[in-house]
């Protein structure tokens, strides 16, 4: 699609009604809101409208009747405490949140919670608030959007075409995670991705130039991203015109370069209030009603709007999108008409894609990499296994889209003729596999923006301690619900040399304390095999896979074992009279299973079970509950790893590390900390002893 | 100090040796110890030789006898996998790590573990590895040192006066913390912090430039940093003349301005190997015995260095710093005894403060602090009592560095007269109170350098949620038992209407499983003021404090009760004849006293038991804590929290959050999720009847 033919998407201008009256009624729908709840964040939005009615008014491609619609360009607030910009914008442009909504802001069970939240409000793409994140998550949907372009656009068929914005304030541009994704989305080119920078320098605490000092532009230029400085943040047509040229660029490149643009806008935060704005103190409270009055009083074009509330006809018509929405969606189903017609196989899978459904031939493809691994029955580390499954799935699931932050080969996270993921001068090359480079929070975050844009399932690999770099993102894939699958290889002190800085004695536990996590610790590569299809089944929310460096072995297993695996928990070997149960996790089955052995020769029966995943386990029923753990037996966990999290299984005793770890070979450690079959032999022994 | 003065320190360059040897002698080292090893990193060392070689040889201002030596330079590997080049300057150069120790090379106890860890290793200042975070305490370090000298220095006694080196690699660059401190380190104008890039283009995927393709020149300058751009890092002249002008620009400033500098230093990877060189196959494995004949074979100066751990003697004189290090820190003594005969109040201050000891009157501080907040009985959040805490502390105590990553008025970190750190165009200007910008990561990594660096106690705030962006510098806080305080605010859903993605409902328990990190949530203003006394006697590992956002009421207890706050966790409300006990923590302490009157009301006795901090209550004595948990009678937990930590203490019931919280008013959201004393006291019921 040319420059000219997207232009066809753009809104008429309105020249009848002044954009003023349309920014004051961001302003006041926001002062109002604030109030009303006591509490909120008044300023962005007042020293954003004009910014946002530039884009939402002239040039954002959606359609508010279906904000599912495919091809809708997605649009992120990523300073998300300004989160009534964006419910007013949804409001005035005709999606389904009405006014009483946003009387009811940051209300319990309302649509419009404190920070904006997928899933809650028709029209938010991604939840939003902890600074940086929100442009992460941009940069996953405008990856995936090139991605998915190449994948499935066909000469004269530009299915896949919608640009992705972003807005950011001072506090985005702090945060790491913005360098991390932003030196990506500089070498990956994304040129469909446009930032429009709330440069207003206030922070919270005041003046930003006292800690952030930073030239943003020479930093963006640094990135390789195309910046168009100083504009006039409260200049309507100025946005205009540099939002059409990042608009060109993007999709001609500028000068034949094809980049991601920065547009730098000079604001006043709190812009309106006679008193607070250009402060701090427009920031994060309400202006209180006499300030309101006085803002409201100093508006020139805010005839209608002098109550609460208020809402003039003329404005809410300038506003409303619904018909040029549905118009630009409706060119777009013509496209897809004619597409499917042309392509019916192509437009078959666009279509299951975008519906997030698994192939049809999905559990065949499950079961044969089971068989498979079965029939193998291999001694080798999980990590290894882990990629034997890829070798399974990564063909024939062509919405795998797998990466690893600079540890491909100990990640081993790539699967046979992935293809890196690389971008030419000329152009988006797709791959099936991204270097993500050495940023564990950005790749976490691109990848819940990958997911939240849908067309892929993501998954990226790190060292299990740097789930530390990118923890909160992986908060927010569990808050938000998004299929996303975090591998973490290197799992424990098994890793061996590398020392404590590399060895996650806390990260499995703490990371199952993550509400709608799904941790999965495989102990042996059909577990891996199965961790992976439940990570992938599993539509409404994320899980974190553990894999180790270290080689362990096979387990042997009856058909209705296999099975269990998937429900977390299980019974791997049992027991006639078993006078203990031990629960295990990955590489400790296997000790588990020397220390049955052990004590069988002392006439002492036990029951291994093998726990790779206790949420799994715990959203079971009762019964199997009670089958897998019965009352009464005494318990006795193990796993290399603290010991916090074991007691709610109302264990007697719990084998495992609660300190650091130390450098050596992975051996020698196991021996070092205690976590042998003879020690847990004992230790069961002395359970029973005690409970006799 | 002038630039004349200080180069009094350097080191004489002798021209007798050529450089070649000391460098291949890098070389030969750490090829073999990674050989011997069988695991290891000998890229790094092999392509940073020269530099290190420049550096070590002929500026670093230390002395090998006394690596305590206050006044030292400071040297940190931030590209801490290539710890194998440090513990060879360190042996070379004549510090306590005899040949045996690198030998033992990633053994278990030896004093050459995979990465450098402080506390370990003579001369090792911090603990790398996990990446960015070297460079992120280094700043840390260079931050202390200008504000010590703006503190301690007086005209003609530069007592402190130490620059900080630090080495990088394109990892440590492409972390987003990289981004976060040097912008901080820009703004503040960091001028004695001297950063060496080791631009060799690879990583461990392979060529950077797929991933990385910053221009990292025009990134520092952005930050306000000096450049010296494109130096050959295998050029020693070129390199001594980069690094000399730097020093002089650390002095003096460049043009009268200034800043941290960057060495941009263009290198090859595994330089000297034959078939490795250049390719990410050097970076993180052994060579093999073939390719270290072919290196050494390959070596123009390697005579007397042909086999396995050879170092001739002609080198090792060369490298052998001293008889040079005695002199220089000879030099510094005599400044500090003539320091000492004029300003002898000062030198007895800056002598306890590098000793890490608290003032002479600190119990009496704590008394009055805590008599203070007895008398003052006020019902408050905890953050504000946190404040009040802080107000006593700060003016006691000079060696309290606070900050917060701009949230200082919901933190409420600063003090009275704290004064805001500041810097002007004519040089550092001290202050108390650090506005760390929408840093969290930046700040604790920061906060950890200053604590290592010596002469304060950082502390630092931010949202308890946010404590997710930090949480490998509070692991690595833990791991190096530095005494840092974290201080976390808005501890809960308390927080209210922020909703969700501000919400820390798994956080605290999740802080608690770091080993050796010291955790409170305190539950009223005595036990928020001895949870910061604690945190502060504390000398050996961090803390973190967290915080209410809401009013918690005020308890009133006995003076053995106060002094009890300091176990971690004692008996709040004692019962004749409890019939279960309830164990409460920070906000929920009042709702356990409110069901505690309801079940009075029905007849049932039950003994509240407030505990503050989890690991503290751990290490008392088995007396004590079955004197506060006695055996056999019923324990329920609540905490507005995940569950899941507290069954450890054998609860028969927990009542917490595992779910994520809501957009809502304080009060509606513990009434939302049950956190009320009637259903407290329905589940105490529940668990005495099912005891019965």
């Amino acid at each position: 699609m040319t420059s000219n033919e997207r232009s066809s998407g753009a809104h008429d201008v309105r020249p009848d009604l002044t954009t003023a009256r349309m920014a004051d009624a961001i302003r006041v729908l926001a002062m109002d809101a604030v109030q009303q709840a006591n509490s909120g964040h008044p300023g962005m939005p007042m020293g954003m409208a004009e910014i946002a009615l530039a884009l939402w008014s002239r040039h954002l491609k959606h359609d508010p009747a279906q904000p599912g619609w495919f091809d809708r360009d997605r649009f992120v607030l990523s300073n998300g405490h300004g989160s009534m910009l964006l419910y007013a914008l949804l409001h005035l442009t005709g999606y389904d949140l009405p006014l009483q909504e946003l009387r009811n802001f940051r209300q319990l069970h309302s649509k419009t919670p404190g920070h904006p939240e997928v899933g809650v409000t028709p029209g938010v793409e991604t939840t939003t608030g902890p600074l940086g994140q929100g442009l992460a998550n941009a940069v996953g949907m405008a990856l995936a959007e090139r991605q998915l372009a190449a994948e499935f656009n066909r000469e004269g068929f530009p299915l896949v075409d919608h640009l992705t914005w972003v807005f950011v304030g001072d506090g985005c541009l702090m945060e790491g995670i913005s360098h991390e994704v932003c030196s990506l989305a500089g070498t990956l080119r994304l040129s469909k991705l446009v930032v429009l920078y709330d440069d207003n320098g206030i922070s919270i605490d005041g003046e930003v130039r006292h800690w952030f000092a930073d030239d943003s532009v020479r930093r963006f230029q640094a990135y390789g991203w195309h910046v168009i400085a100083d504009v006039d943040g409260h200049d309507v047509e100025a946005l205009d015109a540099a939002i059409a040229l990042a608009r060109d660029w993007s999709a001609n490149g500028r000068d034949g370069r094809f980049a991601p643009t920065l547009i730098q806008c000079r604001t006043v935060i709190g812009k309106g209030s006679p008193n607070r704005a250009g402060t701090a103190k427009a920031h994060g409270e309400p202006f209180g009603a006499d300030e309101i009055r006085a803002t409201r009083d100093a508006m020139l074009a805010a005839d209608g709007m002098g109550e609460p509330w208020q809402i003039p006809d003329d404005v809410r018509q300038a506003w409303d999108a619904r018909e040029q929405g549905a118009r630009v969606r409706g060119a777009w189903d013509g496209i897809f008409d004619a597409y499917r017609a042309r392509f019916p196989a192509e437009a078959a899978e666009f279509a299951r894609r975008m519906r997030g459904e698994l192939p049809a031939d999905w559990l065949d493809i499950v079961d044969r990499m089971v068989d498979d691994t079965v029939a193998k029955a291999e001694k080798i580390a999980t990590r290894k296994a882990s990629q034997n499954a890829l070798n399974h799935l990564g063909p024939a699931l062509p919405e795998l889209l797998g990466g690893s932050a600079d540890l491909t080969g100990s990640n081993l996270t790539d699967f046979k003729d992935a293809g890196a993921l690389r971008v030419s001068d000329e152009g988006f090359v797709a791959g099936r596999h991204i270097n993500y480079g050495v940023r564990e929070f950005g790749m976490s975050a691109v990848m819940n923006g990958i997911a939240l844009h849908g067309g892929y399932i993501p998954y990226g690999g790190t060292f299990l301690t740097f789930s530390d770099y990118s923890r909160n993102a992986l908060r927010m894939a569990a808050l938000m619900k998004q299929r996303v699958v975090f591998v973490f290889t290197h799992d424990s002190i098994g890793l061996g040399e590398d020392g404590p800085t590399h060895q996650s004695v806390e990260h499995a536990a703490t990371l199952r304390l993550i509400p709608q996590m799904d941790v999965w610790r495989p102990a042996d590569p059909v577990e891996s095999a199965l961790a992976w299809a439940s990570a992938i089944e599993r539509a409404d929310g994320p899980s974190s896979l553990l894999f180790t460096r270290q080689a362990v072995p096979f387990l042997t297993r009856s058909e209705g074992q296999v099975e269990a695996i998937r429900r977390g928990g299980y019974v791997l070997r049992d027991a006639g009279q078993a006078q203990a149960v031990i629960i295990a996790t990955g590489s400790e089955v296997g000790i588990a299973l020397e220390a049955r052995e052990r004590l069988l020769q002392d006439g002492i029966e036990v029951r291994i079970v093998s726990m790779p995943s206790t949420s799994v386990f715990d959203r079971q029923d009762a019964a199997w509950k009670a089958s897998v753990l019965p009352a009464g037996v005494p318990r006795v966990a193990i796993e290399a790893g603290v010991t916090g999290g074991w007691w709610k299984y109302r264990c007697d005793a719990v084998l495992g590390i609660d300190s650091y770890g130390e450098s050596a070979p992975a051996g020698v450690l196991f021996e070092h900390f205690g976590l042998t079959a003879a020690k847990l032999a004992d230790t069961v022994r002395s359970v029973i002893a005690g409970r006799d």
